[in-house]
């Protein structure tokens, strides 16, 4: 072997031009621990019209299971494992009376309201009755969409924040701190007659790197090719680098949300318009303006996009270690039933295909793209990242600092084992792993 | 955090509420142990006419591959992997004579009755033949089954105990000791002239939650919506509870089946007709009277059922540790040809779509569900049995005292790397992991 | 428990009856770590037309995923997983120029040449540039056939062995050591005008029992119905078996391919006609004539296959420890345009049906047959070789010897996370796990 060092090599001899040192890696730790989601957030759940009147649906979050009934107009949340034999009570709902849910194997009967076990069906004195229980979550439901607070089964209900600290920084309120003269102030979903449209589906992938795609400013390439960039005759840059030594405002108060703002469109970001030794030129710039945000437990928000008087949110909630549940999630105030239709009219025939599909499908195979050389902990020490990383880095050093708790591996709930022969049987029969609960419905055929 | 104890909370408080504690916990660990299934035991492993004269097939009982022929209507059974290179001989069977096995890749031949290595077709000198072999099984066949005794290779021939140990108890010999006023004697498999009819067919999960659901007396809830039920306009009680200090018989005679009888139908049992709190009252109660017991290594009895004269048996009979093959089987006495057409429609039009399917696909797809929670042990420490549960606990106990074995987890065997990659083609391919081996037929198109 | 001892028994009693004793499996110890191949050798990648101008390709080789793009006429490889995110740069090929490849999510730009890190399409002056970079591999285009010389990311160019050392022995110059006058001098890849003809495809098994395989004179039984042998009216011996000391012969030169030569169809091999216990007779033998030689890092040559003047080559590329690349080459000497048309119409109508389907799809479903047994490792510790192995035990322990290094377990690759979420989605579309990467090509259709 000659002592000559060959010019080929890997992370270790880089680490020195790295973005993400070893000390800066340091300041995020809790961030790559928490494969399996951040614990005690609201999250969204459903959408409202997912759960009508009387329905119950089991979806995971965070792995924990959790079954949702509407009753009365109100939505429960419990853990969807029953105390007895830890079957999904949601896989086939049964529902005496409006105060309870039951499980459909042996009868164990909860209180919707505290949780409790309150009788058993053919087992009415036993004395586990009023001695155990399942967790309940609170629950909020805003402009159309059903929010959850996943929690550990020992966090206090007298400690759950309100759902707007878990929800984007609002408008006109920020604007002081976060001004932003070329577009009207963003709505908030929990402004007075906002309206929420969307989607949401399973991406194969872990959240964090789903979540990192998101906000990220300099993956432009990505969606050079996009047909609302063309349609609209968009002109993009190459990028945009961080010029300023604070390009990114982190935002940690007290009483409110905890993440990051960006200053994009601003002199702290510089779009990029050439690259000399490629022979890129970007000529007559044109694009849309517009601000990416992102607050615990990993939150989006894109102002001002995909039109004026529009936000666009998305959520990437964590289903297990390597599925997240991708929301989309357009909002706009509508007073009127007429401003209404107009907005779910312009969603179905301009955003939804353009937009929620299109522009952000490209996101989610880029997620996906990433997914191998996460799962086993490789990237997190491997990844080279750069000066327009500051963004991930931002967010997974505040998202260290700022969350309630770090979710543990699910066990003995749905997908925690990912090789079980029940997974395996659904992988053959064409089905990948979801979000949702598999319904028992065919077996009462006969 | 406030110092308030949370009303949600899972096992740890409420163990001492559980009927399964600690103390009882420990008294059936053996059972715990056994994922794969207890070795040393007789096992259903295929309907005589699945192994029609000449027939070679290919099986796996507790991690353990089996090749089964019949030569002049005798069958042989011998371990399923070569000794050379450890592929499955009743992949592509060759067969030269009555008197062995050949396998298909390198000519390596087997005698059928004691295993050993007689020749190798293109190598009839090596100093390996005659100093190795393969474990034989004995085999068994009875009213139209096969039953072979599946054990470690080192159990010896003079130990192995009569079929009959391993099957349910036999009546009228039996009837003084479990009278049944209600119904006649039920026929045994073993009996002359009996006729087993029924199907088997392979279940995602572990073949111990299967087998407690068979003789599960809490359950009842699952088959409410039976056609059996609303077209033999049956009325059901909500449960039955045992209200008696002996509610189950444990057996564990030297020389017999070991297991448990349940005196259901009699005082020790008490139906269950109303529970206040959910206003459910049954009236007219209107059933079937039958009794379930079940002995060593998992084979249910259920009396009386579907009709008089008909016994069911089932079996649970492990294949890996996350799947078993599930056999439903009717018996009956048959004394002439007229006898067994009757029985044989009946089975057809009858039990099969309303017993078989219909009633039993609802227990199939409830052991499935509890797949995820027992699969990682979540379930085995978690769940939190009541007084209806001294079914499967007393079961657990026997179980754990009396089995002859437990079978140690497969290793280089079908199904054993859960990530096989040729497991995952098979998946790609819409098969789901089974019993029998894929047969290699079509290699020879040219 | 009786003291008889069982006449059943598995490998450690018969330890002493194997050929491959515990002295015997300690000299091929470096052979049974190599699950995921050895590093540092040439294999092949691609037929040449599979990468015609312009085009670019991913695969894995031993764990390593490579891209490769051809410009003008020339191919460059490198290590297909960008330094930033991780991503597979050939998923979604970007090429600005001919001397770099970019990175289709962030822009990161590789030289073709040496693997640098020459620009970030939008951040032209990040401190990372010039200072990491992606391993370059060696490539060689001969025949039709796409080489390359798969390293660690440490192995210095210098030491790059040509592609002959990792290619069969050639002839006439090997003619006097290997005589052979039963047939013309097998041409060679490397000659002038050798065209190499053939098929790859991915098999379920590890590279090792596939490579075992190709060169196993014991297993002609699994051959015996195939087509060509009856079209040809060949009568096939029951099998061959070696009555010389020196049946094969190990090559260790210095400068050369290290493998070995089979002596088939010479006095130290005996064409095996009788097994008298089977009742089995070759009369009037009519075979063809051929002779099996594999080298490092396990290629097969098949000499006078499947006609004069055509020699067969076979390689088993790892691809994980559990898949590998099945390459069957034919190839010839054409000198004119009318000697490729006649090969490659003999190639299209009588070989690939016949030859490398039909007769080695036989040896590919045996292959797969075997992962089960040596997947866990089982196999390799209770195999009982015999005689006749002699081939394969002499081929591992030459390949213990000379091998250039044991790959790695493949991390944050694609197909090392065996269960991860993205591999089972594609499960569930019916895509078994294969060698080429997935291309990103329908998320611009909006």
């Amino acid at each position: 072997m000659s002592d000559i060092k060959p010019v080929r090599r890997r992370a270790s001899e880089s680490v020195e031009h790295r973005t993400n040192d070893e000390r800066t890696q340091s300041q995020y730790q809790p961030y790559k621990d928490a494969a399996w989601g951040f614990i005690n957030h609201w999250y969204p759940a459903l959408f409202s019209e997912e759960l009508p009147e009387g329905a119950v649906e089991g979806i995971q979050i965070c792995g924990v299971p959790i079954v949702l009934r509407r009753v009365d107009g109100k939505i429960y949340a419990l853990k969807d494992q029953c105390v007895h034999r830890g079957v999904r009570m949601s896989a086939k709902p049964m529902c005496f009376n409006k105060k309870t849910i039951s499980c459909w194997y042996h009868g164990f009967t909860f209180n919707l309201d505290d949780g409790k076990l309150s009788t058993i069906v053919a087992n009415p004195n036993d004395r586990l009755i009023g001695n155990t229980g399942v967790t309940t979550y609170p629950v909020e439901e805003v402009a159309g969409m059903v929010f959850v607070f996943v929690r550990q089964d020992d966090f206090p209900d007298e400690d759950i924040p309100p759902l707007s600290h878990d929800l984007p920084f609002r408008f006109p309120e920020n604007s002081e701190k976060f001004p932003h003269p070329l577009w009207p102030s963003a709505p908030s979903i929990l402004d007075n007659d906002a309206i929420a449209l969307g989607i949401h589906r399973t991406g194969q992938s872990n959240w964090r790197i789903a979540c990192e795609n998101g906000f990220d400013n300099a993956h432009i390439l990505v969606h050079k090719d996009n047909t609302i960039v063309h349609a609209l005759d968009w002109v993009l840059p190459l990028g945009i680098l961080p010029v300023h030594e604070e390009p990114i405002a982190i935002v940690e108060d007290e009483d409110g949300p905890k993440g990051l703002m960006q200053w994009l469109f601003t002199d702290r970001w510089q779009p990029v318009l050439e690259n000399e030794q490629l022979g890129l030129k970007i000529d007559n710039l044109k694009g849309r303006f517009y601000r990416t945000s992102v607050v615990l437990p990993g939150c989006l928000m894109v102002e001002n996009w995909p039109e004026e008087h529009v936000v666009q949110y998305e959520w990437y909630v964590p289903i297990t270690d390597d599925m997240y549940e991708y929301w989309e999630v357009m909002v706009r105030i509508c007073k009127s039933d007429e401003d209404r239709s107009k907005f779910k009219y312009r969603f179905d025939r301009v955003y939804t295909p353009l937009c929620l599909h299109g522009f952000n499908d490209c996101d989610l195979y880029a997620r996906e793209a990433m997914e191998e050389f996460y799962t086993d902990g490789t990237g997190w020490d491997d990844e080279q990242l750069v000066a327009t990383d500051v963004s991930p880095i931002s967010w997974r050093k505040v998202a260290s600092r700022w969350n309630r708790g770090i979710a543990k591996p699910g066990r003995g709930v749905t997908n925690s084992t990912k090789t079980s022969s029940i997974r395996m049987r659904r992988l053959a029969e064409g089905k990948a792993p979801g979000y949702f609960v598999e319904k028992i419905n065919d077996v009462n055929k006969f």
